[in-house]
């Protein structure tokens, strides 16, 4: 029985949830609007990691609202840490912010890009919201309250056989050809499966999403960051889906790692089939924000 | 001055893109109701090449309706082709008709799907109508009258140089080890550029699409018909975009291959880096139509 502190318990993480998702419509707004506007760009550390002012613009939006809100609330933004902050979870309240997954399909002009803001108290990830802001999906997830696409109740897929699965990844923006190699090394294994089919579609936080939605029976990536998944992670966990880490382990936020299934028997054949694929954890104490790329 | 003979064809192509948008839109509605109901699934040349019901239940109610339209003209179908008859182009007016792009998808429920019908009138593409049936977006072309989607104008990207490009491809459903390891060596090529990024998203026929309303750069692929490209090829050629062969020439129909780009000196580009891998022809005699897939 929940006595009057988890009830209160209850109210705040139901007053965060409601916060962002305030401010995530906001700041989808913004970005929306951005994409059909010319937009000014700076290279980050490799060619495809491209940074506008409205990812720094919609960071800065997320974190100031949010903090304003709750003061003694910490931040772990994707722009932040590329200025240098670290990015280290402690018990504290912690949003982790991505203001524009697909950044790439952004200075484009391809309209896949979302914003993803998750909360994680006591290093616990609590609820999560991303905003697919083109298609106008909003999909929020919080631990034990089920996941929601504008309003309608995700379901993962029950797909357990690796040979009917489709499933996504992600490049990233690394460029390394040793990388690179092993990327494709890891697609081609798993079409030889063979699987029904490999997409990339240039967002980690909307394939997270179609993995919560059963749109897709899977999801792996090497290479991408704790803002990436923090959210969707609530999320697809609450769609019924698991994530895990790419050995098979439980889940590590900060090891640039994942896979995300239905099930966990696809998980684990889909584990089976990779080969890591080395990339500087989210929180090393190496300053290499610059070196790698999203 | 065009004479009387000359309007008379005119008006003649403006009815068969008429039928072909009113046909369209209705094989549309079919394909995204179907797409939320129990689909069953036959498998065809190998486990990603799967037909559903709904698949020749479009392209039956297409090739019907426009043969009572147009008694005399011919029909080039996927799901007719699978069933033997021959792949083969006349003079004579020829609609080329994919009833569902992105078949896998489709299978899926992942809602990249389209309706893809092309005119070809003396073996030139006269028309082309492309309808995206789940986000309803319809992509019209006729030559020498414009691109459009659902009525607005469509101009193809004018990026010329590779290293700033977002780039699709498809990896079709051949799971031969050889060629599947030839299809990730080319992307490693172009990722190594570096190109920007690399998109999967699973319906050629949509990628062409994209290419014409340059939401991306370029588009190429080995390994798709004549039904994936010919209403294509009138749309990104009216968008102002280029249609060629992976070797640099003018586009083969039947090749099975394409490079398609905003640019001349994009596809240049990317012809340099690719490396040929080889399909039996759309028109070849013998009948492969259940050993290759799309």
């Amino acid at each position: 029985m929940a006595g009057s502190g988890e009830r209160s318990r209850d109210e705040l993480l139901e007053e965060y949830l409601k916060a962002a998702v305030q401010v995530t419509l906001e700041a989808g707004q913004i970005i929306r609007e951005a994409l059909t506007s010319e937009k000014r760009v700076q290279t980050k550390s490799s060619a495809a990691d491209l940074v506008t002012e409205t990812d720094q613009l919609v960071e800065n939006l997320i974190i100031s609202t949010l903090s304003n809100k709750f003061p003694s609330h910490r931040f772990i933004g994707e722009e932040s840490v590329a200025a240098g902050e670290k990015c280290i979870l402690t018990d504290d309240p912690t949003w982790i912010i991505d203001p524009i997954d697909g950044t790439c399909n952004f200075v484009h002009g391809t309209p896949v890009v979302a914003v993803s803001i998750g909360l994680s108290v006591k290093k616990e990830l609590e609820l999560g919201v991303i905003y697919s802001c083109v298609e106008e999906k909003l999909y929020t997830g919080r631990k034990g309250h089920g996941a929601f696409c504008n309003g309608q109740k995700l379901q993962a897929s029950t797909q357990t056989d690796l040979s009917k699965a489709l499933i996504l990844t992600e490049l990233g923006s690394i460029r390394d050809p040793v990388a690179v190699k092993m990327l494709f090394n890891n697609m081609e294994r798993l079409l030889k499966v063979p699987a029904h089919g490999i997409r990339i579609v240039g967002s980690a936080a909307l394939d997270l999403c179609h993995v919560a939605a059963g749109d897709v029976d899977a999801f792996y990536q090497f290479g991408l960051h704790c803002w990436d998944m923090a959210a969707a992670a609530v999320i697809v966990g609450e769609a019924g889906g698991i994530m895990i880490d790419t050995a098979g382990g439980p889940l590590d936020l900060m090891s640039r790692r994942v896979v995300a299934a239905g099930t966990l028997e696809m998980a684990y054949q889909i584990v089976k089939e990779l080969q890591p694929v080395a990339y500087e954890r989210d929180d090393s104490t190496e300053d290499t924000s610059h070196s790698l790329c999203k």
